[in-house]
């Protein structure tokens, strides 16, 4: 980190500028120009609050050299991380993980055919939503406890572990118990309360979305603060960014698998079901993650869509979603993957 | 709402298109020209999941004439709402409502200190945060229950009611007992858990601050979960959005507080300090959002900004802050307001 | 400008370096760390090619601590900058400046009436578009060189100066004779051709509007740009910026008319009709304009809004605006100003 | 199109929008709802004025339901269209088109070096600026005249067609005389005169780049002026848009490459090397274009990127080019494709 001060700092502000970075564990080396005052950190600076030296009177300005976090940072941790799903699957090696599923679990017969469909298709992992955060409180909210019900019914069935989105905190000590992947959506990225505790009372893999206006950064953070409270099992999903295009739902953004694998040791996931918003450019999109480097992806399919109760028409069928392995499986070797 | 069919729409999709409509329970008067079948809802449209309609197969474009908020919606609603905010203070009235205070309760002495001032300045409630949002897990994150004391204590020193933000469903209850006004953090404008037990679970008034990247409607719905659980008291707060501008640390959008008032008969405040992030901004833009017509505003206040544990920079001085309350006064009559 | 060497950088990678800011007429003063080498600029950094500097394969990252922008900036000149625009107008000083016409020039009727409507309210200067910028090659272009004689013809009949926008450097000429302050568009703001045409060959004030999603630097370095070629009569123009709001066509960033006067001397106007899209929420954000500190106002006035070529609905009625220059007479005094 | 009248509308307010309608050259068909009123155009609605039927008094929405562009429109032209650059070279079948070049030309042994490498390596034209735009009136701004003089050198050394960008009206005889494929920044995309005047003046292909904040449908309108002027051979490169993520220079939106696909006939080419301004990114994300279906690439290379003049930090080696025309091969099959 280094800091420059302002032209007419005075001795005070000087010595509070330095306290505040030794605050951070940091030794503190400082350059005085004719005009310009810098002060450098040495050591990690991943301590200091940025945000408190930026508000001192005599600090003109704050850059980081290094990044805010530590223990997602690729840094100190250089190889892949790899994490264990559960039922065999794993994310972050060199086969591709595919977790497929419905945007909502409805019944025992819809989500056990779908978990069926898509485990013989190669999916590694059942997703499906028993708890749906939507933007009107008239809408279909889920099946809630009872989703979580069927879900397990059709990981007895197909041996598929289950991803499923947690809503808050009350509901964490369920989730440790009866779900294998914890998602937390891009809407609760920055729902500080619900990491810190996921964090320090759960064991289980965290597929954290990013917000739909977050930085890479920001996002990165939201993984730290898992991972500070004792989980180092978190899993980025990009699931597109809110731009002003309106063609599809959100903007997927691919160049951040590319920068979160150099910058993080963490797996990436990507979903182009609810970055796109429309079934037929899923196919396209999920081949473009993998040409990226994405460590897997997350696709919503259902065995009759237009009758989905939720995001039916992102939702693939499974003769499509078999289709679309198939096209995954010629581009992986591109990227020194399998399927 | 109109829905208009694809072009080679089936009997079934039209069929289907129309249940989902009556099942909001809505007229549906059809309309077939030579090229675009059209679906009109008569009725309040406001209980139909949109979403849903959109996905179905036979379904081209649904496009909204009323707005899907009834609670929150002005219509049916026609005058302001005027909340009581405790200790005297209302907001949504003529008398313009001024909430001022630190970021962060520091200290019994820091904050009684300044609840003091802004009183005799003319502030109507204290702010102060307990429970701090902060992007990195090492940052302050407030003194929690300890902060909830000490607000107590200012409130009970001055006579003020005392505002401070939630940040999860495990302390509703604790902030129903001890708090006077709720507010719920920009980064949880869509935890929608949180959103609603505070409708179900409390009775104070929700001070709900605009989402980064929220639109106005999608604020409003925020405001419409609470408002369907029970709670009708909510005030919105506009605070900046993510922009491409990082002069100012948000983009304060003053338009947003006309078209509310236009949409909504909530009442609107606000806060020009984390907007701006900047102090010597806070009075102009203050007076700026007096002038279109907000109920109030929430104002930073500390007496000792440069050591300030967070957000020093944008904080103004007890003096500043009442020379900004001298020109508040001047602005308000312009409007039909007083101070 | 500070610039961070990369941790292991070479000796000739250091030298690069420091030639690529000493090229730009500064001199280097060289800090080295234990962990990182800083190298600070010592004078005018405006001169350096910041993008060269921060593409050498040693640097890790540049930072500028001085704008990149020399004639536009206040800190070279510190007074106010006064415009003078004809007709005894000045925009600058105490007195508010407000410009006001149609969107489109339709006939000579049409310009003449309004413009001796908004001349008897107060408006200093006649707007009216005879070249129209069109997202669609179908919409009306406007009446173009029979616009501007149109124009004219209501500066004879008034003795309004004549606000109107230029859409190429071929109309340069015409527009330096005939125009008194040529209008450069915000999807022209960085058409830097047009720019330095505009900087070398004209001597009439440009009033720039800001680019849809431009920074604040991004904007006055485009008025750099007319200021180095030569010409220093730049007035800066805010008509509000792409976001993710659609209730409003744009989002006017009123704390860029407060940042702008701090960093730059050239006057700011505010465009409330283009930004809000909507006639009715004009005069609240005119108010508050002219309470953040703007020098004047540009606004939209029909003399038969619902009939006009272009952009009806966000015009105000010659009665109407007699009712908004009342209340900004009533505001001007709250910041020292007077309409 | 279809009209939604406002509650309360006049029958003279109905008359106008029908009026307005018909204009555009449609039929109107009429539907009264006890609570809505909706028209509905029965033929092609391109014609029509949105904007001016928007603000009309008794309107309250217009919602198109066909695109506002006819000659880029997939639907009027269902093949894919192919354009010739010329030197054998084409672009939208099935042969994957890679232009290739340095940022900027600085000298005829660079230029003339790098162009030989890439046609060795398989690329079908060169890229290489000659006039630059610039952020700063300080900074390089080409070599201009000299550097079309040059690129020309490299043309009869290689046979390559040459790409470069135009700033102004004012060149287009010369870049119809002596460039191949005519380049339009992503800063003038809505220049509206400067496609005017490419569209009526012009034979040679224009590659159109997307503008930093602009939409699919503003981008496909500007292809829509240069077509409607007479020149079809319009060639829309996607290149990156603003976000508020600053890893990348901009980011690739490569779902854009799907939509424009579906929604035009045209051909489409990405960018990655302004889009990610790394150079380290560009083989991914080029690999990641091909899986999505785009009709080829543009990408940055210098034969000596450390000294580059500009943009070197995202410019490939001649050898780096290489290796990722070997991997665009590998990719290419997987949708039908060949390098």
């Amino acid at each position: 980190m280094v800091v420059i001060m302002k032209p007419n700092f005075t001795p005070e502000q000087l010595q509070e500028a330095i306290q505040a970075m030794k605050a951070g564990g940091v030794q503190v080396n400082i350059s005085k120009g004719s005009e310009t005052t810098v002060l450098g950190a040495e050591g990690n600076a991943a301590g200091i609050d940025q945000e408190l030296l930026e508000q001192l009177p005599g600090v003109e300005k704050v850059m980081r050299v290094t990044e805010p976090y530590k223990k997602a940072n690729r840094k100190f941790h250089p190889d892949d991380s790899v994490i264990d799903l559960g039922g065999g699957a794993l994310i972050g090696g060199k086969k591709l993980a595919v977790i497929a599923g419905p945007c909502s679990v409805e019944s025992e017969a819809q989500i056990t055919a779908v978990a069926q469909a898509v485990r013989e298709s190669g999916a590694c992992a059942l997703r499906g939503g028993a708890f749906k955060p939507r933007t009107s409180p008239y809408s279909f909210q889920g099946l809630e406890c009872e989703g979580l019900n069927l879900l397990q019914k059709a990981k007895e069935a197909t041996g598929l572990p289950i991803v499923t989105e947690i809503m808050g905190t009350e509901y964490v000590e369920l989730f440790e118990e009866c779900v294998d992947v914890i998602q937390v959506g891009a809407r609760n990225m920055q729902n500080f309360d619900l990491l810190k505790k996921l964090g320090k009372r759960t064991t289980k893999p965290i597929l954290l979305k990013r917000g739909l206006s977050a930085t890479i950064e920001e996002w990165l953070m939201s993984a730290e603060y898992i991972m500070a409270g004792g989980n180092q099992k978190v899993i980025l999903c990009e699931r597109g960014i809110r731009t002003f295009e309106t063609f599809t739902r959100n903007t997927l953004d691919l160049s951040a698998v590319l920068a979160v694998k150099s910058l993080s040791h963490l797996p990436v996931v990507v979903d182009p079901s609810h970055a796109c918003g429309k079934a037929w450019m899923v196919e396209r999109m999920a081949m473009a993650a993998v040409a990226t480097g994405a460590d897997g992806l997350i696709i919503e399919v259902h065995n009759d869509p237009k009758n989905a109760l939720c995001d039916g028409a992102q939702s693939l069928t499974p003769d499509q979603f078999t289709d679309v392995m198939g096209k995954l499986a010629a581009v992986a070797p591109c990227v020194g993957r399998e399927v």
